[in-house]
């Protein structure tokens, strides 16, 4: 928020989603607001919720202009927004930096218009696409920028999501280990058709603990209820899905539960049987693919077990948004090529 | 070749070798060849061969300084072209874009040093290393751009090698389709244990005709004498190599018999039994990897089979060299850690 040429507030929605970035800055900038522009990344909201709406804040506090960057699509804005502002003479104009509030709001965007998270795949390979020796060794295939940027990625979605294999295989914590990021470790999710986690793995016993993140699972409605209750029992939020022809909880569903949940952004760090049945259902929106400079050749652990692809037109494909280097290791990142655009 | 702040003769090596680009910019100078300085990608020879040696040539036409941008490791010049130039008077730097004079003549120093050709493989995949469905289908997984730096890549090799299985599979003609230098197809070798290539192969034909380029095929020394015989007939090379354990054409020994019929670059085109075999060997000095933005799944055909890599140290490691963008493409371009380094 600027008046001549200064800025007289600055904000961001807060960790659960409230109070808004609007909210904030119209806090901090007080009297100065009066005349003020206002710059927002997405359209004020016009409903009510825990908090009056922010066009009307802005409005109230005498903000004269707004540059918003997108429109919200969640129906109870969707334009009502920028039209509550324009209706009490406010100057508003729409669209400065649209791209980059489209990425940035990738995740809400995706659960508003498609009420599930945005997905992100992140994989970590050879050249030849593989992501551990047939002995099952994958620490580490790519270098050590390659891991902090793994682990930035963690920081910037909401839940990490596994396979039960790769949860039993490498015990991981899937928490944010970057100094200064570690609050920012998201939700951790394990698929678990048959509620095969035992109560001794890591990630049990930390949310036995009351650890910090939250570890959810998901698994069939028909699963075992005494391991469901042993297993809700040690602090583990179990989420039952319906599963589909393969016996497993339907990617979809999976998905869907997650944005009921509050989620917008899941980053699916493997493996490649979990891979495999979000690529089948099309439901990779992003890949984050780290390739080390190697080749290990056909008997390693493939990054994506086959999803039934009889024609190279049965691929599902990609468009590539960054390509970087870390290290040794490339870092390439990839949409699906059916993804959600802003307002669209 | 310049004199007085202008170019006074241009040449450059000659197909097959000679004359070399000395002699070839000396005639185009003429009479003004006396006081200039002359400018080489490699050290002027010292040794009569089908022509006079260059750094004698260069010393009698007059030429008064010669700046070089790598020596020549061949055991016949390696310093004594530097030397005669420097006894004659002449004034001679040394290093002037040295890694790109090394780049450029890396066949030849291959040749000279380790006995055998740069070996570079060439490999179009998916994200996820694919480079063909499980029924086979490959055409096409890259996009246009790509298939045409690929006979661009087939045009600064003198050689191109498959497996049969590729020859059988994909019946290729293995020539440079590029408007302009279809001249520069390389000669085409099949690597053929058992010689089943059969007569009525597109390369069998085209040899039998006349065809160039020249058609070459690698097998054991223990071949079967009429299908040898009936290849030679129809005007194929056929190399006898000692074979090792697999039962194929040693990898090593191969490239040695390349080397010493002249080849100084060979591209290996495929398939996945033939890169496995020269990564087990460490014998890729290139890779030219071509990168669609699809993901396969695991029973797609793997670029590399596998050449028993227990743990993740053994895997063949690779210095990315290039990448760059062609159409939806990447293309990397690697090389081999134990590369022959100029003079080194």
């Amino acid at each position: 928020m600027s008046a001549d040429g200064r800025i007289v507030g600055r904000g961001w929605t807060q960790p659960g989603g409230r109070p808004h970035g609007e909210a904030m800055a119209l806090a901090e900038a007080g009297e100065a607001a009066r005349g003020a522009t206002a710059y927002v990344s997405l359209e004020p909201c016009a409903h009510w919720g825990k908090t009056p709406p922010c066009a009307d804040a802005l409005v109230a506090a005498g903000v004269t202009r707004a540059v918003v960057a997108t429109g919200d699509p969640d129906p109870r804005v969707s334009g009502r927004g920028l039209d509550r502002m324009t209706a009490a003479g406010m100057t508003v104009d729409l669209g400065l930096m649209a791209a980059e509030a489209g990425a940035l709001n990738a995740g809400f965007f995706s659960r508003i218009l498609k009420g599930r998270p945005l997905v992100a795949w992140k994989v970590a390979t050879t050249l030849d696409g593989r992501i551990a020796t047939a002995a099952g060794e994958s620490q580490w295939i790519t270098g050590p920028e390659a891991r902090t940027m793994g682990h930035m990625l963690r920081a910037s979605h909401d839940a990490i999501m596994v396979g039960v294999g790769t949860a039993l295989a490498d015990n991981p914590r899937l928490n944010v280990r970057v100094s200064g990021l570690e609050e920012r470790s998201p939700v951790r999710v394990v698929i678990d058709s048959r509620l095969r986690l035992p109560l001794t793995h890591t990630l049990v016993r930390e949310a036995c603990e009351g650890g910090r993140p939250p570890v959810w699972i998901i698994t069939r409605t028909d699963c075992d209820r005494s391991r469901h209750d042993a297993l809700a029992a040690a602090g583990i939020t179990v989420i039952e899905v319906p599963h589909g022809a393969d016996g497993r909880p339907d990617p979809l569903r999976m998905t869907e539960a997650l944005g009921d949940r509050g989620i917008t952004r899941v980053l699916v760090e493997g493996g490649g049987e979990l891979a495999a049945s979000l690529l089948r259902d099309r439901l990779v929106d992003r890949i984050h693919w780290f390739r080390a400079p190697a080749v290990m050749g056909g008997d390693g652990v493939p990054a994506a077990r086959s999803y039934g692809v009889q024609e190279l037109v049965d691929m599902a494909a990609f468009v590539r948004l960054d390509i970087r280097q870390l290290g040794p290791d490339l870092y390439e990142v990839y949409a699906g090529t059916a993804v959600v655009t802003p307002g669209g």
